[in-house]
């Protein structure tokens, strides 16, 4: 007897058909023997009509009062789970986050989770029923609702895991698990049965959609064994998330990331001197804007230029910041481009292999493919190109790096 | 400086526009230097939709999870409410049931109010908030959501003005306050200034739809100064539901109520002796079926008959547990009839004025109206008669009693 945390988003809740599916295969799971509970989002589409209401009334809703109105999208949810639950004649139990108890501080909308009380929970596994918790929400010291911020609903999931000390948690979504690459952009993209936590980490960071970020933290914090799997197939055992690294059968590269989510600055003719660095994202800082990739080459005559990435939607906010310090500075010019690609091959095995930057590099040349920018950590190297060459760039290097193809076991 | 407490139904805060409304309703009583405490219903359609989704799903849905999954409703409203109030600059805070906390037993679906924490409350009244409370629902002792069943919000506004101890309690609806009977069928009926508690009660509980019976009820134990308004009226003082009778002012009738909820059952040929009226309602009630009229006439050759009247619903069920213990109390024959309509008079100045029974059976008689059952108690006389005469029989009693003219002050 195993006991199983499952979450299942939006979209494997999205129709009282669905949720009934749901309730099957977690009857499925209690048949066998193991204890369930199941973290469930909103279904589809519900958080965003809420949302749309709360617009209707204030342009930018306050954030006690939305996390209030969005949370109640988890709360239909949990109740139709444990009717359907119940209908199959299995007993079962709904908790809200208030309910459970899931403690966060109390930033709204982007709450952090600081404990969880799994007494009641475990007494209900105890007695043989199957808890249905809601995700994506929790409550702060004075009982006031807060919510984890887009995607928390993985975090939950993990988290819950984490304090009942559970076998497994199985993240169910629309994917049957961790690709190579996306398959949409490259057909031969293949499904990996196992990923090291720190390559799934990059992975999430760098763009790929499957796994919220902050619960893959968490499930490495805490040593969670996470499963992604699908909610629509019958069979399949996903991706299983691992924190051995095996380098006998570890493959060089995992799989390759890629957004278009990011836009770069530069800014030209900067005094090569120290502190320069620090004069000029101090004010970034201050503007509340998060630098993704930063880059800064040797100087010459005695000037030296630096770039960096930021989130496209904060590009004009950032410009506007740089434009503002350039002569204090005593800079030459600020440029930027929003027409922009980041593109990653991701990999533990690259720590023991040279060699893999300078085979990235050519195939990218290969192709004629130009790199505006280069940044590298441990077990992954990203570069940045111009926005249109995307997805040529990620099949190139799927096929320079021989993803299509089964690690030799 | 007053302390009120507003409850708005879901018509009147049934879209967003509405919902704005509210808000400007509450702004001007926040001007005039009052404490306002807000109980709001779910927003019109929602508890409907919500009972909709849970039906799908579960033929007879689970008590417990009902609640989680309505509850809902109103956590929606106060949340858009609060933010409507701080659009227009005001301090706001939203409450669910749990959070206030208002504490209930534990009968899902028809919770009763048994304690209220009014300490948050206050507190946030002290600081200059709008207290925003969603009607309807609750929390039992282990923590679980409870609701109070359809009406439910009318009692939190009632039960909030008890512990907070409020000036006055206004329940806004889409009626202007109390009428002498149903304007859509006597065109000529009379908005009542004031109306005493008692009558209310006989009111509400013979089939007026302005204000829920529970909360009439909960207003007089504890004292509560009500108002009825109307949401969608600037002007207008509404009725005012006092507690003290003042003979001189108090006209003899002030209303006539009136459903088609009902249907009667008559066991004929019962042996007359002592105890039989008991043989024949305790399987009645054992069938968890409520009795509203009972009758019986002095007996002849030994026998007697006996009717009462149920809710049109339950008339099948009833008329087989009748049929059941037929043989058994020795009776003759049960018949039954769904196609009936009781009509009331109420007021408190029957009491001190004779005749008003033999002038309400004479304007029944001049329409030829038969008069199947009669009921009577201290402040009201009812009767049953043929479901096509209903609209008629309220009629010809309207105007028998004058009530379309104001009493002499």
């Amino acid at each position: 007897m195993a006991l199983i945390v499952q979450k299942y988003g939006g979209t494997s809740v999205g129709s009282i058909e669905r949720i009934r599916n749901v309730a099957e295969r977690v009857a499925k799971f209690k048949m066998l023997g193991h204890q369930v509970v199941v973290v469930v989002s909103a279904m589809s589409g519900e958080t965003n009509r809420l949302i749309g209401l709360a617009k209707e009334i204030q342009k930018e809703p306050d954030p006690r009062e939305l996390d209030v109105l969005v949370s109640t999208g988890e709360q239909v949810t949990i109740a139709l789970l444990a009717m359907a639950l119940k209908d199959l004649g299995l007993k079962a139990k709904s908790y809200t986050g208030s309910q459970v108890r899931i403690l966060t501080d109390d930033a709204h909308t982007k709450a952090r989770i600081l404990a969880i009380d799994e007494e009641n929970m475990r007494r209900d596994l105890d007695s043989g029923h199957v808890v249905v918790v809601a995700g994506f929400q929790g409550v702060d010291e004075k009982g006031n609702i807060t919510t984890l911020g887009r995607g928390g609903s993985d975090t939950t999931g993990v988290a819950l895991a984490a304090a009942l000390k559970a076998d497994e948690c199985q993240i169910y979504t629309d994917v049957d698990g961790v690709y190579t690459t996306d398959p949409r952009i490259v057909p031969e993209a293949r499904k990996l049965e196992t990923i090291t936590f720190e390559e799934m980490l990059e992975l999430a960071s760098l763009g790929s959609k499957v796994l919220q970020i902050r619960s893959v933290e968490f499930a490495g914090k805490y040593k969670v064994k996470l499963r992604v799997l699908s909610s629509f197939q019958e069979e399949g055992e996903g991706t299983l998330i691992t924190f051995e690294e095996d380098t006998m059968e570890q493959p060089i590269i995992s799989g390759i990331a890629f957004n278009r989510d990011e836009a770069k600055l530069t800014i030209l003719g900067v005094p090569d001197k120290p502190g320069v660095a620090g004069l000029i994202l101090a004010p970034i800082a201050d503007a509340n804007i998060d630098v993704d990739m930063i880059v800064q080459n040797v100087g010459h005559d005695g000037t030296t230029d630096f770039s960096f990435t930021v989130h496209r939607n904060e590009f004009k906010k950032a410009m506007d910041v740089l434009n503002g310090v350039k002569t204090e500075i005593g800079a030459r010019q600020v440029t930027g481009d929003d027409k922009i690609a980041k593109v990653s091959i991701v990999g533990v095995g690259m720590r023991t292999h040279a060699g893999i930057a300078s085979k990235m590099f050519k195939a990218l040349a290969a192709e004629n493919i130009n790199i505006q920018m280069i940044s590298t950590s441990e077990i992954k190297i990203s570069v940045v190109v111009e926005d249109k060459y995307m997805e040529l760039a990620v099949r190139a290097l799927h096929q320079a790096f021989e993803l299509d193809k089964a690690p030799a076991a």
